[in-house]
């Protein structure tokens, strides 16, 4: 046996400042898109329809933001996450132009923050991921910060923390090119609220559930081609399969059109916690609360500011008197999402 | 908690005449015909291949005409069976034109039946539901009745029963622009069976069977962007997850493949009834019984009339002595489809 | 009931010489891809991204050589190996020409040899497959071998043995029109080693693994149109439903990624043998051993001849003291890939 395979990097690994440039670009068209309308039950319909695409000013129907995010998220679990404990949090994450039919997108992270733990054995390390098309236009940024292992004990690198946005500013939003809500077909699009029609601090239950699969967390996470084991291997892990936390994502986000119909872009992710694993059999429900609102330059788009959680079970709440997530809390998601005013 | 998400119409909500634009417009391709090749055993040449499609006087190979139907039916369950306690049956069901690659879908439903029931709790709805590809060409229309819960008891309204023909009548039926079976190549196509080599009342045993599983019911339900939970959410229904009846009528169409090759193209649904519920595990059959023949003003094209009946198990026959169906039966489906004469 | 469907040919129907053109045509594209990378951890770059492609030579990304091979193969399915008691092997595989996304593949099967068992109950035949694209390219060549059921007890016919090849030969090797390694992006492919990084004799155990489930095997081998009772339905066999053979090969190419990344397209398939069934429930891993290197004409491509053997569970070695495969041995395949040199 020769070492030939890929093992990971540890957190001595890891150093400022260094670029770590993904490997295996991917190209993504119509399928990809087909797969995730099977995978979740997402129904925006500016990325269910030409049509309504081009109402939009638009040229086309572009692939679901969360299609960029895995895509990129996958290229990165190589080099980012192949021996991480956990994965810790989400920030700063920015859509910066639509993924279309037929582009091809690789990826690059620059290491910008270390931080060993006091056990000796492990340290966080925060990443910058970004995603690129085949144009080198960037299509996605976002930081993301993981628990990785050490290789070996050894002395702890300057620990470096990197200052994060709690939000990403509404100036900051990217808008996409052409983008124009003026004459929004809000029957078409399924329900009639728009932007004034929410209050900040208002919660949305979504109602609906889905009980998920061992075969359908897997075709996803390997559709992003995201490749650690214990999404795969039942032997990898005690208690099963993990569930890929991107997988709740998804689910959650495609649950949330029950309530958040017209919410139909994301356009930043403030924040992002994978509260608790979530395995097969488990019924994923979600509920959002609005945390904001703001306008845009584009005609007749605004922007509002959207907390997303996840849950399991019947369970309520979302953290217990010490502060931490309830056991039933999936997923604790903050971001900016283009609807119309 | 605000009412932002939609609850369904109930009963009362329902008024004869009305016409209901349903939501998210969707855009089909090749993704979409990839996976329905996956979810059902289809091999109807015409819809595997450009070149065979192209032999017959086609474009280029349709998406499969349950693809049509499946995403037009997806359309209307937010509006029409979101509360429906059954899904009754379906008449003077006809394909209007072929569904192409990039081709983007819209339904709208209208209601011309209601009756309420002696309970005054439910009652029954009959709508019409058209769909309309981006050239607003109708390629779909098909009536349907479910029942319905009220919202609340009250009096019923004037009962309207809709006079629905048994059967589409032969010269009722549209044959494709271009299709022309002159050249039909029955070798490639699997089976040397013409229109001729059959005989009203024939039945055919599809010999093939497929046990199904919740993660292919799921993806399939979600594919044409249906809603309702019982299919999704394990805790929804005592008994577990309810499949969707429509991926039982793929199921049955695409194992009628084995004795039914060259029955190509469905042009009318005369009638269907899912006689029972289908669950995860079960494993399913399909038969089907010649019922008529027909010509067609297209060359080398003739109408066979075909009854397709889905069961799960081992048991046999159709209908018990007091006329309901047997507990074995799934599907009872009447539909026309075209084959080389 | 008629005898409308097919039976299957048994062992006295193969005749040597004749051809047997296989039905159903099949055209391929984006979506059959999406699938593929969703069922198999499958990472290769060629594959993957148009635009490496196209910096190899090529004009876009092919679809994967596999799938080629799984179309052509589900082609043949209801000829030859619809009453198969096993699947016994492969041999002087040749891939002849990448498969474009839009390609329609038909196949034929020319019986090769024949040869009744002392049992006189069944019989071994040889087939030699091709599959050519919709311009008459020839894209896929193998020889297979099955025992085959007699339908009824007889005289055996004269025993013709084909002499097959052990290897085809590195210089009967084809290399797609085009293809160029001098400015292989090792970086982008995700692995340092090119073919002199590996010697002959190498062992390289690919470390990941899948536990297989039934959805998945079921879509994957129903998009190939593989019509085989064995593998849908949980009533056709003791021990429940067996998994295609193929699946096993494209898993385990797939999991060869971690560690053979540059080994980047399939050339031929020197020989393969389904050592034991695969169930749902199995955890397949992989490992690899370089059996030969070669050269090529084309500019910095070389050829590396693998051995790439699939095992379930924990099981070690390979075959026990009486030459017979061990039993967690699922599958053993002898191939030549192509790779920078």
């Amino acid at each position: 046996m020769t070492p030939k395979t890929n093992a990971g990097r540890f957190f001595e690994d890891y150093c400022v400042g260094e670029v770590i440039n993904h490997a295996v670009p991917r190209t993504v068209g119509g399928g990809e898109r087909a797969l995730y309308h099977a995978l979740y039950p997402a129904r925006a319909a500016l990325y269910s329809s030409d049509e309504f695409a081009r109402a939009c000013g638009l040229a086309a129907s572009p692939l679901d933001d969360l299609i960029a995010f895995h895509v990129v998220f996958g290229k990165t679990v190589p080099d980012i996450s192949l021996n991480a404990i956990a994965n810790l949090g989400y920030g700063e994450g920015r859509w910066l132009a639509p993924l279309w039919p037929g582009d091809t997108l690789r990826a690059w992270s620059e290491v910008i923050g270390v931080k060993q733990n006091s056990n000796g054995q492990s340290g966080v390390v925060w990443v910058r991921t970004t995603g690129v098309n085949q144009r080198g236009k960037a299509v996605l940024s976002y930081v993301r910060w993981v628990m990785v292992r050490r290789r070996s004990p050894g002395i702890a690198p300057q620990t470096v923390v990197p200052a994060l946005a709690d939000v990403v500013a509404a100036w900051d939003l990217v808008v996409p090119e052409g983008l124009d809500f003026s004459n929004y077909d809000f029957a078409l699009a399924g329900e009639p609220h728009r932007l004034g029609d929410y209050t900040v601090g208002e919660v949305i239950d979504h109602i609906d559930g889905v009980t998920v699969e061992e075969a359908e967390h897997m075709l996803a996470t390997r559709l992003w081609q995201n490749t650690a084991r214990v999404h795969f291997d039942v032997t990898a892990r005690d208690g099963g399969r993990l569930i890929y936390g991107g997988h709740v994502i998804s689910m959650a986000r495609a649950l949330s059109f029950n309530g958040l119909a017209n919410a139909q872009m994301i356009v930043a992710l403030n924040g992002g916690t994978h509260a608790n694993p979530c395995i097969a059999g488990d019924t994923v429900r979600a509920w959002s609360q609005v945390l904001d609102m703001a306008e845009t330059p584009a005609p007749g788009v605004g922007a509002i500011r959207l907390r997303t959680v996840a849950v399991k079970g019947d369970g309520t709440g979302l953290k217990g008197a010490d502060g931490r997530y309830l056991p039933h809390v999936l997923l604790d998601m903050d971001y900016w999402a283009l609807i119309p005013v």
